[in-house]
């Protein structure tokens, strides 16, 4: 598979030339991050089985772990009906996908009758224990 | 909760006012769908207990299932570490969230070494027995 790819092309890439990506561990279930791809990054994904994105504050591709080692290894990716938005079953490394060392990126949940976000679930390894140098991969 | 409290304030909104919003089955943990939702959406979420989403096509307010009767009552909303995507956990009415029938809207897979978009599930209902009118809801 390549860039130029038909199946590339089949997807609605935003005005950015982005689509959203939802990453659901295959074991367990649990959404673990929501991220975005433009076609290098998926190509890259399906080429390499391992999820790369595109990180929009840095402007560059992003392969999940390539500083903390938490990798993502591909079991299945799923287009929705508006093929504008992916969903990536992974086995993640480390069992930790957020930057923050929670397991996943959707630890607050909102709660209360008066609204507030609180941290729903704990930081499994400190963060400064998983990056050496960029803290967002 | 409302429209002008800090737990919306809280959540970074896009430019065109909008945060991407993933639906989650709670006792499955199958993903359903991706949609958006401006400020108005996520307070009459919280307010209903059923998901409301922002209809980009149709710029408006959706309550999901207005039509089909397969509306989304929520038993949990998180938002990810950077504040800027939300998780619901639903029960999905009807058992069907796509306006195509099939359970959840990702039912293409990539699939082959050449990449090719297939249809991995089965549709659950026609949709024309699903809507009389709009083919969306």
């Amino acid at each position: 598979m390549n860039e130029g790819a038909g199946w590339l092309d089949a997807l609605c890439w935003n005005a950015d030339g982005l689509i959203p990506v939802i990453a659901q561990e295959a074991s367990s279930g649990k959404v673990l991050m929501f991220a975005w791809m433009n076609r290098e990054a998926l190509a890259r994904t399906v080429a390499t089985g391992e999820a790369v994105y595109w990180s929009r504050s840095r402007k560059r591709l992003w392969r999940k772990g390539e500083e903390s080692g938490n990798i993502q290894k591909i079991r299945a990716i799923h287009a929705d009906c508006d093929s504008d938005a992916l969903l990536l079953s992974i086995e993640q490394a480390g069992g930790i996908a957020c930057h923050t060392g929670h397991q996943s990126c959707f630890f607050r949940r909102l709660s209360g009758k008066d609204g507030k976000w609180e941290d729903a679930e704990p930081v499994l390894k400190d963060p400064k224990d998983i990056y050496k140098g960029n803290p967002e991969s």
